[in-house]
């Protein structure tokens, strides 16, 4: 086998055939093949694209160039929840103890934020103690045990996946949809569930920035996994706002306890009830998707999803009072207010700004060196279809530094104010 | 300046700027841009093309990245000819002599064969004591002296282009019709002439393999000039058979001396001619086509190109006996006869086998450290319009081996033989 040849059938548009794609990542990965051919080849996969069958190729010759979980010790249907990355995206810390109160297992191992986006285990390590690094052994002993664990990505999963990104981030061939979807979906296989549900963002904050854009990722990640013999469930959802009120570690942990107390802002818990739906009914533990909701929405009035995460932080190590009471969770040194200078009606806060002030607040990194702040974010007080005067207050910014204009500025122009209001749903479609 | 933002705009079909080509080539040349940048851009390019003024600011930014020559000290009109490659090519040993006994002066770089493809160098280098590389001083003043100068390329003549090329050939990137122009162009607008004639060949034995391809390509190098301030013709000539009779080095030297004496074969002949009279009429020494192709051939008639060939070897230190009488020239060990099998009418005989044989039998080079060796090589003596009859002598093979039966069949099944002719033109097109 030949790479130029490969590059050229690529680039003449044939579909590579899985021992051409198989060769391409092996002998990559081993460093037999030279990044300029791969970024050509990538360039060419840009243009050409690749079909279901191609991308699933890629998807498990990555994934089986490195680790993967063995989840077989486990009884029952594991399930897992992935969400692309947005702004305010606090969803797994809803659903995860919800499915995983009803005695669906929840084996998840999450990424670290970067950018703009926040990540789950950085929100969780806001609670103090709460250990995100266990051992293989520890991990599947615990889902066993109470059914649930939350933890960092410990073992080398798809290390193909992580070679690729990094020459696709320097060669202009990121946003290609298959190589997006293939590495998603080898990370996620490579941890072993039945059952995934993929949260897949649409809008500025968001890697897919049109609904067209999305809804093609997603199909292709659901046939992906169908291929591969496992359920898969994307739901694509609008991420031209953040996702609820709080934005920053232990504010959007605080808001995730406020709604598994039944608290919670109307269009987070609409997702988080949707979400836990779809993976209820896919793991079998319902008839319908009405009586999934019903399961999920029974689950947050009778407080059995807080327990579960309750359990959850307590096995993890963490201090499980902060749960049971947020005002625990230690303050900003600084609360400021951004006030508006329009009226009318709010039609948009514009995620990406939003997330990048929660980011110079201290909230996110930019390199994943970089340390983070626990404490700092924003919530905002007013969302899209409320009315506002000038002089109310539509944001809170929680800092640990005096006010900073600039990012004051940032959020303040973030709010797009007009006469009419035309609503956005936040889930846009599901695909299966 | 960022490359990663050059490539995203050549993918998303934008146009590149004069400052960011020459950032390219510049920092690419320097090693200060990695391969597998450059490899994602070439393969953007492949895809999404560059218009003229993209292509010529590329060909600028090749030739500038070398030496280039300087022909002011050199009065009148400077003249050059050349070949995209095709197999028994030997017009400019015959164009060249022509328009230089007119007093046009023809200061001529030319390369070495590769693969089926002969090299005009390695020809005249078959002319005992034939020098080829003289200096750029002794080059100027020859041609002040006789109007005509045919040698190597001695300078450093577009290296980007050398190191481009080089990628290009690794990574599936060589058939993009702006990449080869301005390749082609950066290294004969090096070389200074004010009238350039392209033969741009078309066919099995050629870079470009249709009529549509070689036009755009044509069509593109003419514009480049034009942007460029110089004057160019581009010929289209079919290669989808050998040009006129002998392919191999001194073999084809024979041929164009008997070409000059007026006794040369039909079809080459007349793309002699013709190119020859595109030079004459663009350097101002005719009116019209019509008078330039009767001083071509006046030229031929009185022997006035001959002996400015004969002028030109004598110059450079060749044996001119060997002009004057190319008996002279040493024959291969074996002469052997490639007998028809079929009959009827030869519809075309496949240059690109025809090439390969020839390099088999030592007329060429697969690298350019092999030696060749000048007296091997084939005389077709059926060409495509001839009947034949079973037994019919089709072609000789002038070998120093005893016969390869391989070599055999393979100018044997070169020939195309049906029942009835179609005859395909020689000059397909001129684009000026």
């Amino acid at each position: 086998m030949n790479i130029i040849d490969i590059i050229l059938k690529k680039r003449n548009g044939e579909k590579l055939n899985k021992q051409e794609i198989n060769y391409v990542i092996s002998e990559y990965t081993n460093d037999k093949i030279p990044d300029y051919q791969i970024s050509a080849l990538l360039m060419a996969i840009y243009f050409r694209g690749m079909d279901d069958e191609e991308a699933s190729f890629l998807t498990s010759a990555m994934l089986n160039s490195g680790d993967t979980l063995d989840l077989s010790k486990i009884s029952g249907v594991k399930v897992d929840k992935h969400s692309t990355g947005g702004v305010g995206d606090k969803t797994s810390l809803v659903v995860a103890p919800i499915v995983a109160s009803l005695g669906i297992k929840v084996a998840k191992m999450s990424g670290r934020g970067l950018g703009h986006t926040g990540g789950t285990i950085d929100k969780l390590e806001s609670i103090p103690g709460y250990d995100v690094s266990i051992s293989e052994e520890d991990f599947i002993r615990q889902i066993n045990d109470i059914g649930i664990a939350l933890v960092g990505q410990t073992k080398k999963l798809a290390p193909a996946d992580k070679k690729l990104y990094a020459l696709r981030d320097v060669t202009g061939t990121v946003d290609s949809i298959p190589l997006i979807a293939s590495s998603i979906m080898s990370k996620k296989l490579a941890t072993g569930a039945d059952v995934i549900v993929l949260d897949v963002k649409v809008g500025e904050g968001a890697f897919m920035k049109n609904v067209d854009d999305a809804r093609k990722l997603a199909t292709l990640m659901v046939n992906i996994g169908k291929l591969q013999n496992k359920k898969v469930v994307a739901v694509l959802t609008d991420m031209s706002s953040p996702l609820g009120m709080a934005v920053g570690n232990s504010l959007e942990v605080i808001e995730a306890i406020d709604t598994l107390n039944g608290n919670g802002p109307k269009d987070f818990t609409e997702l988080c009830v949707v979400a836990s739906a779809e993976l209820i009914l896919e793991a079998g533990y319902a008839k319908n998707i009405e009586e999934a909701k019903e399961l999920a929405n029974r689950q947050i009035a009778n407080k059995e999803g807080l327990n579960k995460l309750v359990e959850l932080v307590k096995a993890q190590h963490g201090d499980y009072l902060y749960i049971l009471n947020p005002s625990r969770f230690e303050k900003s040194k600084y609360v400021y207010n951004v006030l508006s200078v329009k009226e009318g009606y709010i039609n948009n806060i514009n995620s990406l700004d939003i997330g990048n002030a929660s980011m110079k607040l201290g909230a996110g990194r930019l390199s994943l060196d970089d340390k983070i702040n626990p404490r700092v974010g924003i919530v905002l007080t007013k969302k899209p279809g409320d009315y506002i005067n000038k002089g109310d207050i539509i944001a809170k910014i929680f800092s640990d530094d005096v006010l900073d204009k600039n990012i004051y500025n940032l959020i303040l122009n973030a709010y797009r104010v007009e006469d009419v209001y035309n609503k956005v749903p936040l889930i846009i479609d599901i695909i299966k």
